[in-house]
């Protein structure tokens, strides 16, 4: 196989990998983060701002670009990279989460879910063709297929059902967009909540699917950080070893550490971007709360280790100035310093897997990031 | 004279100036446009995109930037250059615009002027030596004095009572910082309202005072294009003529045309960026509002004729869908265009008075910009 799904590990750290993955927009070095682009753009940054803190592969949500701009539209304009002027990787979710957020205005049923929109209320209905349709239309690298996230607390009964129901949307998109039949790839996601059985299980029904990539869903949402670690640890070594996994949506960087020891290739999380608008900074040192009055008057950098625009042309003070004064340029360059931190964090591990000390580089992390929830 | 405040008259064209204004921080070409940045940072923008944007001097709110981050917190930074990462030249203005708009909260003396804080209401006082070594602390290559801006409206008597506290304020201002004395420059305000005999009278008492430059204040306050123009076309011609002239908070682009025909040379007005703020951008083509749902699928560049960033990597499509959507984003491509769409407009008008076609110029652009209050 060559061209677009071609996976190829490089190297390998106990269950790490080290490997690429070839798109229709370029080679992702994995392990990978993923930034997210919400609406058509990561929240303050622009493309130049993304290539610069090292950006391989971007996240659009297709529940947002769905109900703005339109997926149409946004096809009429040649596609998602063309409008937002990103030419590299695009992956897009599914929807399914934030839809799966929705919980008081959404219905489920055999055939899809029916949602409200956030922004005006109205009616909408996402089926798994549906969701590879507006996937289609934004022209991403990798779609995901429509998955039920079950809540965290949900009961086994529930969970099982569900299961079972992620397992026949996934079949329908993979016949909505059979392999081989265009450039973009198709992940599958596997579900099964905190039950080992129930993962191994939804696991076992995804893998008989040919998808490009399989993702590990309904993680980080609410459970505690050892239920986490649990489920990650026993399912992500169980992925197919020849395919991307890609653990959705997680998370701090002891959780992205652990997956990637778990044998985990990408991630994607708001947690850089959101606690950047919010003045929580990621640093070498441990995280800083930009706002604290101890920063003043600080002339150092933000973090001297780092090599981002913030850090080397701006102090403590004066990052701390703009975000109390609740300057627009704050959430940028708090942007890209989080982003930068990240991206940097990715490529020390892909470092580490290839000279075989990524236990050496976590723990190095885990000493001013130790594991647990934000 | 050589060193700061050196003023060289490069080209005429009728009583257009084309010069170079020496400053601490570098070479001023005039007509020059200063985008604002009120309180340490030009809104949502990066001092790279100041530059590339084409900016050469920035303007800095005193009276912001006393309180908060306080003008002795900025001065222990190294001074407002340093804290803000910004190494062209700066000018402040006196804080006095600002606190005359405190209508409610501010009590005028002969003293100076009581104020209350906009952020926590706490109470302060600015003399005129007060002003200056706030401005002395934020280190600007150019200070402005005191003055008293009078009310669009104000009777006759109130006016000519005014004018002769501005200059005795003016008066204390240069003797707390004698010509000569540091790098800084300090420039004269004239007042006068909308009385041509007053003007010329505040102009005549402020001429005698060693000034490094002259400012015409009082004007866009609420008056018509007409009155503006008048007093604008009567006083600045009358201006000393060895020594930078410069209109304050002043204006739209044929407003901007207008006074470099009289004989003005620097310009500052948040125009620019507060309109793109809120989706008013300027082209080449006249006005565009972007919200506009004309724009929704257009894939032009905002103006073909513009270099900046916005208008060379995005559509029309795409900055209405992130100004519609408020991304973050939005403000700052829509503020990066219009920053360079000013600054271009002064670099045309330094070519045209060069060239001997200011009137070429200023017919073209009133052809999309007629005159007219904002």
């Amino acid at each position: 196989m060559s061209g677009p799904g071609e996976f190829t590990i490089l190297a390998r750290d106990g269950q790490a990998r080290r490997a690429s993955l070839v798109t229709a927009h370029g080679v992702i070095q994995t392990p990978a983060f993923m930034p997210v682009g919400t609406v058509g753009s990561v929240k303050s940054v622009c493309p130049r701002d993304l290539k610069d803190a090292g950006t391989q592969i971007l996240l659009g949500n297709t529940y947002h670009l769905y109900l703005r701009p339109g997926d149409e539209l946004v096809a009429r304009r040649g596609g998602l990279h063309k409008f937002m002027g990103w030419d590299g990787p695009i992956l897009t979710d599914s929807g399914g989460f934030q839809v799966f957020s929705l919980q008081d205005i959404r219905r489920i049923s055999e055939e899809g879910v029916e949602f409200r929109s956030h922004i005006d209320g109205s009616k909408h209905f996402f089926s798994p063709e549906k969701v590879v349709s507006i996937q289609r239309n934004l022209g991403s690298d990798i779609m995901m297929v429509l998955d039920e996230c079950v809540a965290f607390g949900a009961d086994r009964e529930y969970t099982a059902r569900s299961l079972e129901l992620t397992t026949r949307w996934a079949r329908r998109c993979r016949e909505a967009y059979p392999q081989g039949s265009g450039d973009q790839l198709l992940f599958g996601i596997t579900q099964g909540g905190f039950h080992l059985d129930l993962r191994e299980k939804s696991l076992a029904q995804l893998a008989e699917i040919p998808f490009d990539g399989f993702a590990i869903g309904g993680l980080s949402v609410g459970e505690s950080t050892a239920e986490m670690y649990a489920i990650l640890r026993h399912i992500a070594p169980m992925l197919p070893a020849d395919k991307p996994r890609y653990l959705m949506g997680v998370g701090t960087p002891m959780d992205i550490l652990t997956g990637i020891e778990a044998g985990v290739d990408m991630f994607d999380c708001v947690l850089p971007t959101r606690n950047a608008r919010n003045g929580t900074l990621f640093t070498s040192q441990g995280k800083v709360n930009i706002k604290r009055a101890e920063y003043r008057e600080d002339d150092g950098p933000l973090d001297p280790a780092c090599r981002c625009y913030a850090c080397t042309h701006f102090s403590r003070a004066y990052l701390r100035h703009l975000y109390v004064s609740r300057e627009l340029l704050s959430y940028r360059l708090n942007t890209i310093h989080n982003l930068t931190f990240f991206l940097d964090l990715a490529a020390q591990a892909r470092e580490a897997v290839e000279q075989g000390r990524l236990g050496e580089l976590k723990a190095r992390y885990s000493a001013v990031y130790p594991a647990g929830r934000e």
